[in-house]
């Protein structure tokens, strides 16, 4: 099976991953010598263990040694030094029963596999930390909560206004034009609310002037949108959020604008006006536009003046991280720069990148990608990725099994149910494609305001939101939310699941909301949570479990999506575990001293952690 | 098991691959419209199938149409209208019990998988036709054959003159500086030899003036060392070639030069010299090396006088090309345009493709390249590569079993012994992640000039040695031996295999020399061997089953490397094989309706040939 090569997961897989377990140097630059680190358990059989890296496009091997060994493991390390801003390797592992295996980021192979999955240590900067321990709350403001303010205002001509307690209307006439009237100065608010559940970072959706409740068709990028309270109001919530340790991200479309927007208009008056060359307009006034949806023309970046407009000290992306932002997550990120032969994608990524940065060194930049991300993450550009591909459809695929039948992300076969199994490959298989660092510094999500939600996902079965919670409070990335998930907002597709936010505690699901409030708090106070290497130990039918390590703490992660046979994981292979403490979920009895046990009569969630053994520590801790 | 997804290989299995049976147009450009076909069989049991293709970064799913469908299986088709240089796709399968499936080019798959082994039609040229239909023969000049004007040459002062009966000297101060005194002149006294083994394209090892005997150290690119008989020489050789139908590709070094090249000792005798960039030289006069080889000073692409004297008119690659030779192999192709933080090896191929097909338009570039080669073939530089990772290496791990203790190209890992599941799979692996033209115009090889003899690898039983030409023979791409191959000439690595070419038949091994040239004529009269599609049904330790299929014609071929249990192939998957002849190999019996049964009692190579039955003929052929 791809995604654990033929010796599937367990204890005595040989691991190495991208954490500080296992790398000396999680930023590098070139020139920099990192120490790598394998662990080869003695059940593996393994006798001898090379280091392969590439250097001016030649494999070399670095030499190794022994860092430490016992009755367990043997641990291997050797040096790297980064020559160019991306360096890959692999291990080699020979001797004993098994001969000849390699270990990458995708799995131990009997055989050479290609070096697409092979480690990688990128001389890029990382996410910033505050991304990379946050948990993130995404608002569609049009729907959050409508502040005092917001009855004196009119709606707008386009609109169909709505009242709160209305539903969403799915008729395609309707769709885009509904009008909740929810604002910036609604969710302040509400902060109490974020603070109770725990998150820590805003990500609003679009707040430019617009045409739509959604506002991805922007009129202006130079204001924000007086229904939502302007500028002011978005200067207020970033000082709000600020206020409580929080941050706020936005939404922009670098990919297109609306067909209202200024920079549009005038091109269309004035072919020889400035802006023209910023769009795909032919002599006759034919536009490109997104998808064919003649509201939202293609932005052409081509044109300098555009590259200025976005990137320029007085562009966009600084503009509004100077009023108060902390980062951009940037729509249609897969399609930007990119429109038949023209390929500008990754200079778009780090044109962006270098403005953000220069307007502040702890921006960050997630892009939306519901594709294979590989290509378009090297790491000089966006930070990370919105990680449908390598989490959020394996999970759905999971979980579905008494649920919807519901829509796959575009594609027109209906999505499928999927043993573990299937499932945990394919969330290697994607993630192994990027480095550790990119990995670490995207999002994972099971839904957004474009998807179905949870909720209506799992089905009759609400243990089912339990366990996809369980999943994302306790892997690697950096977990996103979408306003109303925590309460158990319903919604078969993106814009039915687009429900003003209800306010009475009558409307929510208490148990849901207690189950997500406890899994953020767990993984707040977890560093393995938030910085452990993972570890996958068993994906087979209804049962997952996973290690996350750290220096100084390891975690065990056991998620059911149903009764399954028990999990039996031998204790030797688990130092430390005699002294775990539960928690999260149903107890473990750990007085059976050959064996962990691990029991499910249901869907559910259990989260063991313990002290990582000294045996473990790695010696660049040691000695400094 | 990655390169087959669950379903493993066989007759079930929907396939699609890039060959004239499954797309319309082998070599389509930019605007073309392109129709793709699967063939589903019936008891895959699928009853939906969607196309999947990306356009502008976002997927896509053009229609698909049922094409034609009787008891056996039903053909789907879609067209693709190509708007970039590179064209990926997939297929979806839906419905019957598996529920969802992925088809591409790795295998079938029960999940989403990364986009990187997708199908790909690409814009760019592909390997003109005389190479794809071709046997190459690699000859390394020193000892191939000294014609009468050898003998009156003196040997050069770097060299250790060796008689043709001498054997190789393997000391490390004498290695490279062994001299036979082969020549030009003696390859054209051979002629006759190559064409009863009917290969057609020679490839020689460097010609220019050097100061070793394998001459990758050039001292300068502007003459025909006068030792191999001068530019002269090699004119009669071309001619001679092609007046047999016979074609000659140079070898040329990209990356490097010898320390002794024109270039490089002006570059030191003058800092301020045209030629210094053409270098990485300090002020100290301290150079960059190929691998820490103080002979070989590295080339740095960043020099425009450098790609003018490599690909200007009056160039290394024109130059050559114009006196008669047909396209290069580059060597170190990998390495060339890489330095640090410098890359500009897909410049440097793009640059040379441009410089051979302004010479000559049917001109052929293939790279030395020991590794992943994905990303350095997009399809816009070289046409191929020496297929070390795809073919070379895997196929030695099948047929190295009671062979030689070898090394592994490079690797501190000695070589291991796999399986045919593991073999195959890596074969599909790596060939999956570039275009079917990219395939189709490289070369499968079982050794060369630079490692271990395939006589010497199998071991005591000459039948390996049958078994693996009869791969290289009835796989795509273009196959290559190296000179002596043909006859058994052994070697435990590229020195020890560089043995001078005995002219007396008391040495050769006539039943190998009958082997080459009947699985050769029998490649050369097939075209389903040198232009079909692959199709594997069969791959499990000591057999390997698949099917070559062309509209006129299938092939079936059956690899053992050892007795083993029998094949059983359900005849109704196989229309038209009550009618196959045998072109190789053991009769098989086909009196049973129902099965074909393929046997071994030992390795061996079994091909039979019958005519595609009407059903599966494209409908571009038929409406042609």
């Amino acid at each position: 099976m791809s995604g654990a090569g033929v010796w599937g997961y367990g204890l005595s897989r040989p691991h190495h991953d991208g954490s500080a377990l296992y790398v000396s140097d999680p930023a590098p630059g070139i020139g920099s010598t990192v120490t790598v680190r394998i662990r080869v358990p003695r059940t593996a059989g393994f006798t001898g263990v090379h280091l392969r890296s590439t250097r001016d496009g030649e494999h070399y091997y670095p030499p190794t040694r022994v860092q430490r060994s016992d009755d367990l493991e043997t641990w291997w390390t050797a040096d790297l030094t980064l020559t160019r801003a991306i360096t890959t390797y692999r291990w080699v592992l020979t001797g004993g029963p098994h001969e000849y295996a390699v270990l990458n980021a995708a799995g131990l192979w009997p055989r050479e596999v290609p070096d697409g999955s092979d480690f990688r240590l990128t001389a890029y900067p990382p996410a910033p930390d505050w991304i990379r321990d946050g948990v993130v709350y995404q608002i569609v403001p049009d729907r959050f909560a409508r502040s005092a303010a917001a009855a004196t205002r009119q709606p707008p001509d386009w609109a169909v206004p709505a009242a709160w307690s209305d539903p969403v209307d799915i008729g395609r006439d309707v769709m885009g034009r509904q009008f909740y009237g929810g604002d910036l100065d609604g969710i302040i608010d509400h902060l109490d609310h974020l603070e109770r559940l725990g998150v820590d970072v805003i990500y609003l959706t679009p707040f430019f002037p617009a045409r739509s409740n959604h506002r991805y068709d922007a009129t202006t990028f130079a204001t924000v949108d007086p229904l939502l309270g302007g500028v002011a109001a978005l200067e207020r919530l970033c000082t709000a959020a600020a206020e409580r340790g929080m941050r706020v991200i936005g939404d922009v479309t670098t990919n297109h604008t609306g067909v209202a927007h200024e920079w549009f208009t005038a091109a269309v008056a004035d072919p020889s006006g400035p802006t023209r060359d910023r769009y795909f307009i032919d002599e006759s006034g034919a536009y490109d536009t997104w998808l064919g949806v003649s509201t939202l023309p293609k932005l052409n970046w081509d044109s300098p003046s555009l590259r200025e407009a976005f990137c320029g000290e007085d562009g966009v992306i600084r503009t509004w991280l100077r009023a108060g932002l902390s980062g951009w997550r940037i729509d249609v990120a897969n399609m930007t720069g990119r429109h038949g032969e023209q390929d500008h994608n990754l200079d778009v990524a780090r044109w962006v990148r270098e403005a953000a940065v220069a307007e502040r060194p702890d921006a960050y930049l997630v892009a939306e990608h519901f594709y294979d991300y590989s290509p378009d993450l090297p790491g000089d550009g966006w930070h990370g990725v919105m990680n449908y591909s390598g989490f959020t459809k394996p999970v759905w695929t999971w979980l579905r099994q008494h649920g919807l039948d519901a829509p796959f992300l575009g594609s027109p076969a209906r999505m499928p149910t999927r043993p573990a199994e299937d499932v945990v490959a394919t969330i290697v298989d994607f993630t192994s494609r990027v480095s550790w660092a990119a990995l670490c510094g995207s999002w994972n999500l099971v839904g957004s305001h474009d998807t179905t939600r949870v909720r209506t996902l799992v089905g009759a079965d609400a243990r089912g939101v339990e366990v996809t919670a369980g999943m994302l409070m306790t892997l690697p990335p950096t977990p996103m939310l979408t306003y109303g998930d925590e309460i158990g907002m319903a919604g078969e597709f993106g814009e039915d699941g687009r429900r003003p936010m209800p306010w009475s505690d009558s409307d929510w699901d208490e148990q849901i909301l207690d189950v997500y409030a406890s899994l953020i708090s767990i993984r707040k106070t977890s560093v393995a949570l938030r910085h452990g290497g993972l570890r996958f130990l068993h994906a087979q039918g209804d049962a997952i479990v996973y290690l996350r390590e750290h220096p100084d703490e390891t975690v065990l992660v056991h998620l059911a999506r149903d009764a399954h046979e028990p999990v039996r994981l031998p204790t030797e292979g688990l130092p430390g575990v005699a002294g775990a403490r539960s928690m999260y979920g149903p107890e473990v009895d750990l007085r059976d001293p050959t064996h962990v046990v691990l029991t499910a009569t249901g869907p559910g969630v259990r989260i063991l952690s313990w002290a990582t053994p000294a045996s473990a520590r790695p010696p660049w801790q040691e000695s400094s």
